[in-house]
Order: C-alpha cells, then structure tokens, then sequence
C-alpha cells in the first residue's frame, strides 16, 4: 500500500472517532495547537529557513519569498487564529430543519462534518496550520498536501499541530500530511474516492485547473477571481474612480482585486482620464482598446489582445475596454469572468438591478470595491477559501462549507404502506 | 465542433436567460409541459412501443420492459406530476440570509439556479419529464442523455416538452437532449467544464461509478443503496419482524430497500427464526454467516460470502450476519453500507443514540423502515435523486438541491481600507 493511502486510511479511522467528539474537546483541540506553535517556534523557524535558503539557491523571486517565510510575528498570528476559531460558534451539530412525518416518525437534517478533506496548495506555510484548524474546529480529518518549496515548514507545523491535537484528545491521525511532494503523490490523493470527501485545492489557476481536470472525488474550484470593474454612463465620476483604483492597487496580488476596467462610451472621455493617470502614477501597466488607447491620457498604453480580457494578473496591470453599455458588459464579464467577484458604478437603479440578476459570479456589487469577497468582511469569522464553482459552497467559505448534513429519524415501527 | 458541445453551448446560452425569467413565468410553462405530454400522447406512446419492440427482440427481461413502458396511465401520472411542481414553491430568488456590514453595504445571499444541469440515466423514460420539469421549475437549462432501450421515447419526450416550454417563453435550448446513446457522447458530456455546472447521473452502480470516474464536472452521486436493518439486544421482536419484511419486500428494487440484515448474538435465536420463515415464505432468496445457517430455521440458506455484504441486490434476495453487539454492528455497516439508509431496532436509549451519532449515511433510522427515504415522504415535494454524497446535497434531493447561492452588495461607494 502507498503511503498516500496508508495516510488517507488512517484519516478516514480518525474521521470516524472526530464525528463523535464534542464541540468543548474540539475547542481544547484548537487551544492545545495554538499554544504549540508559539511553544515549539524555535523547531517550525529552523525548518523555515531551511526552505528559505533552498528558495534562494533556487533564485526564487521577493514576493514569493515573502510568502514562503515565517517569522514570529506570523507564527504568532498563526497562533491567534487557532486561538479565534476556537472562540467560533460550532457549526456541526446544529439541526438544520425537522418535521415530523405524517405517520409520527420524528425527523432531524442535522449538521455533521464532511469526513475527510484533502487540502492541495501552493507555498504559503500558513495554509498548513489554517486548514489544520478549521477542520478540526468542524469535526474534520485533514490530509495535506504542500507546495514543495515550504516542504520542511509543512511537516514541522503539521507534525506539532497534530501531536498537540492528539495529546489533546483528538484521535490519532486526524492531520496527515503527505510528505512527498512528487505530483504522483497529488494524483494518488486526487483519485481516492471513498477516502476523501472533498478535495479543495488552494493556489493558481495551474493547480487548481489540474485538480479539476485528474480528481474522481468531489473538489470545490476556489480562487481564481478575473474580477471587474464596470462604469456605467451614470456612475458618479469621483467615486468610480475611487472604487477603481481601491479594487485594483490596495492589495493587487489577491483573488478579488480588479483585473480589468469596463467604462460605457458615452462617458469614457470624460472618466477615464482621471483614473488611467492615478493608475499609472500608482505603478500599475495598463493594457487597452484603441478608444481607450486613443485618450492620450497617459504616456505608454499598450493595446490589449484577446488574451488580455480573460487573464488574472494578480500584479499591477489592468485591461481597459470600451463598452457600449450595459448589455455589453454583461456579455464581456459573462465570457472572460471567472465567477468570482464583479462590481458595477452607477446611479441608475434599473442598470443596477439588471447587473446584479444578470451577473453570473459568486459576489455581484454595486457601488463597492470588488476587495471586500473576504470571510472576514462577509462576517463568517473565518475562511477556507473562495468557491468560484456553484456547487455546495459559492464564494467565501466559512466553517460550515466544511460541514455536510445527515437525516436522523426517530420512529416507533413505522413502516411504509 | 461535436453534437453535444453544440448542445450544451445552446444550454449555457438559454441558462442565462432562464436565470431571469420569474418563477410566474416558468410555472406556466410547466403547465404547459403537462398539457403536451397529453397532447402529445399518440406520438410518444408510438415512440415507446419501438423502444417495446427492439427491446423485446433483444430478448430483454421482464422487468426492465415493464420499466421502458409507457402508457396512457403513465403518461397521465407523468403529466401530473408537472401539473404538481408547478405549484410548488419557487426556490429560486430565496433570501438565504443577509447582512449590513460595519461600512454600511447591505448584503444579501440569493437562491439562483444552477445553470446547466447534465443528466445520464437508464431505462425509465419518465426520468425525461421529470429531470426536465425540476430543472425548468428551477430555472436551469437541461441536458439529457438517456439509455439505449428507451431512445426514441426519450426523444420524442424532450422534443415534445421542448416545444412546449419555448412556446410558453422559455429560452430556445433550455430542454437538449442528446440523440446518440454511444459511450462517446457520454464521456464528452463528463468533460464539458465550464459548460456543465452540475452532473447528475441516475442508474446503476456501474453507471454511478463511471460517471464519477470520469466527470471533470462537478457531479451528484445518487442512489446507491446497500441499506442494513440491525435488530439490537433490546429490540421489540415483533416491531423487528415487521421492519424488515417490510424494508425487504414491499418494494425490493429500490435504492432505500434493505439488502442485509445484522441481528445481536444474544438474541438471534429467539428472533430469527420467525423472520427467516417470513422472508423464506414471501419468496426471498436468504444468503447468512454460519451462525444463521445452524438455525435450520428455514429450508435453504446459502453460505453468504465477502461479496455478499456488500452488494445491493435491489432483488428479492438478503443477507443475514449475527453480530457481537452494536459496536460490530457500525463498524459492518459502515465499512460495507453506501451511506445511503441504515435503521437500528431498538429500546434502548444509549445504542440508539450511538447508531444515530455513528452511522455515516444520508439517513438513520431508529425503530422504522429504511424505505421512507424519499423526496415525498421527507416533505421535499419532488425529488430529482438521493445523494449518497457528502457534497452539496444528502439524501433526498428537493428543488433546492438543483440551486446555488449569489452574494448581492448594495453600496454607495465603499472601498477597503
């Protein structure tokens, strides 16, 4: 047998005996794992650097060394957030709706963990105690499986998670993570149905693409977000202009930041100088059509290809087109989106009303920044990811996408006629 | 480009229209789907009767044609239960919950359709108008791929419900079907990410299975069902008698049917024996453990073997284990049961309640018959299947299962500090 399903197998045991523990256990759990990452900082940091020094000789770039590095302040806001979930409410065990049946049987749709969740993701380490966290807090085994640039920092985190979460009561088993970072390792873990309830993949269009297309158990597609921006010819100048530059500079390298501008061409004249002049005082490359090309506005706008309108940047670039309104950028966000966040400025009401109906993506604005699709701004308290599929979970997914349901029945031998 | 991806771009096309049509609107047009199967009904009964004739010539058995058949009664029940959905309540448009955020955006989750929805299914030409009318109920476009021996009947369905639907203002292409009944075009449908949101297959564990081995679309596992009935120490003998005859025999080829049986060893004796002669004198075929065997209670009991425990007869046929107690009894159920109905029969309040809290399935019975698993009796209304999936939907699939949610944001220009 694999050590991915020697790994698997022994999750689906822990699974078992999760589903039977109780909310304060889980919570003590949680508590136990936060303190063991401040208690056992000295052995998660000598593992950090030795994949900082492994991603330098690899001459990996700053941003992505950001991300790849721990430090003791992020190991303490790790800790907080183990901390904080603990202090959630807890999502399983809540009955969801009830009835009783026409022949007296009592029945419950009670909320239940999903079982086993495998997690596939990129570089960040803190992933490893995130996820570790929230499936514990719902009542769920874990199987990682890391990026293998922070391999070391995983292990380490996920090994001193674990046993804190054992020596707390959880049972054994109930985070794995799979050491091997061959992509035959991420294959075997995508292929084991029956084993693993959801797979849910973190990272970049690649990774998350690749799951889709090799998984046989269930998957939730989360992240990539070619979110925009969309002025309509009554939208208030200043404030279109605010939203735009919020949505595109305040954070650029993150799933709901804007990639691409839409402006109706009865007003790009008029509003698009404006806003292309701050973005470029910003930093931010601006690819367009050649109306907007045609402004003048700023020194360098090179023309965008067809390419252009359907790609994430995740960087400081955006594409600009012009509409001819409303049914115009309903069809370009419907084609080149990717379901996650889309916002249009205006003041007319029907326009409003028509985008928010028309627009197929997890979060539709009006008026607003497309930054704020966050767990945290949505008031779930917590985070695993953001659905951009449809199925059982859509846009920022708190604890309970972590959760299935179960019918309980309680009867007194009734039987069907 | 292929048949069916012309099929399912027409379907995405007429999702996106569906998706704004009022629920008055589609009701309408379910009453007109209703109208026209009756219409309709010489063409489609003259449909059926040559799926009847090659079927026969192929020497198909008894009870499969008598699933293929149609006739004016079945039409008509078909006929009402469009009548019906259209007077169920709409989904679609729901509030699931809202919220106002601390910077004053007022947010609302939404029910929405899904979109598209795939169907692959066997023999039973009704599941045509059923599938049909949930996804129009809904607001989703459907593509259906029926089975070979029901081809021109299922055709001539969805050509009927089609026109009618389009008549009544719905969406050219919202109801496809598609004609060829190769594995090819199956396996196209399977792959079609981004065009189809959710696969829903409804047949046979072999159909289950390569669906969900070869999808790259999200998929809805259905209808698996190797349900157990386990009599307890403390279980009422005669309430455990009727359970079970009743759970095996009054309609043994459904998926919520009990296929085996685990009865404790400190009363298997006492208890069996009587439910051995029932079930031996209603015509079922018994398959035991030894221990079951040595009753000589009945005539003929074969030696059950591995397999047995975990097939899904969906026959007049049961296996039988005596089982140390409950702890043998969660652990046989859950290693060899498909999640699917699983009953205890019992007074004691302790075993009850570790049945219902360990017992991994979409529903758990204490003291009842695991055949009121099902979208009417659960008070769903309709049923599209019964999930045996963790993911999205459990059990009994109503109307809601064939919705997703969309975050709505009212602002007046908020951006993210």
């Amino acid at each position: 047998m694999s050590e991915v399903i020697m790994l698997a197998e022994k999750a689906r045991e822990a699974a078992g005996r999760l589903a039977i523990t109780s909310s304060g256990q889980r919570n003590r759990a949680l508590l136990a794992m936060s303190h063991a990452l401040t208690h056992h900082q000295e052995s998660i940091l000598e593992a950090n650097t030795r994949d900082m020094d492994a991603a330098r000789a690899k001459n990996v770039g700053a941003s992505l060394l950001d991300r790849l590095e721990l430090s003791p302040a992020r190991l303490k806001s790790m800790s907080e957030a183990l901390r904080a979930l603990s202090l959630l409410p807890d999502p399983v065990g809540e009955v969801v709706e009830g009835y009783t049946m026409p022949n007296g049987i009592r029945l419950s749709k009670i909320r239940v963990p999903l079982g086993v969740v495998g997690m596939i993701y990129e570089a960040r380490p803190n992933v490893t105690a995130d996820a570790a966290g929230l499936c514990i807090k719902t009542g769920n085994a874990v199987v990682l499986r890391g990026g293998s640039l922070s391999v070391n920092s995983n292990i380490t985190l996920a090994n001193v998670l674990s046993n804190a979460a054992t020596a707390a009561g959880m049972p054994e088993g109930c985070i794995q993570i799979i050491e091997s970072t061959d992509r035959e390792a991420a294959e075997e873990l995508m292929g084991l149905h029956g084993l693993i309830d959801v797979l849910i993949p973190r990272g970049g269009a690649g990774l998350i693409r690749s799951v889709v297309e090799n998984a046989k158990v269930p998957v939730i597609e989360t992240g990539v977000g070619n979110c925009h921006i969309y002025i309509h010819s009554e939208a208030d100048a200043d404030m279109a202009r605010k939203i735009v530059i919020n949505a595109k500079v305040q954070r650029p390298g993150v799933c709901n930041a804007a990639e691409s501008l839409l402006v109706d061409e009865d007003v790009y004249e008029r509003v698009l100088p404006a806003i292309l002049k701050e973005l470029e005082s910003a930093g931010v490359a601006i690819v367009a059509d050649e109306a907007t090309r045609s402004l003048g506005a700023v020194m360098r706008i090179e023309a965008a290809t067809e390419e252009d309108w359907g790609t994430e940047y995740l960087d400081m670039k955006i594409s600009v087109k012009v509409v001819k309104g409303l049914d115009e950028a309903i069809r370009h966000i419907n084609t080149y989106g990717t379901k996650h966040s889309e916002a249009i400025v205006t003041n007319d009401y029907m326009a409003a009303q028509r985008f928010l109906n028309e627009i197929d993506a997890a979060a539709v604005y009006v008026n607003a920044s497309t930054r704020f699709t966050d767990g945290g701004e949505f008031g779930l308290g917590a985070e695993i990811g953001i659905s951009t599929q449809k199925l059982h979970a859509r846009g920022p997914m708190g604890l309970t996408a972590l959760t299935s349901t179960k019918y309980i029945a309680y009867g007194s031998g009734q039987i069907r006629e």
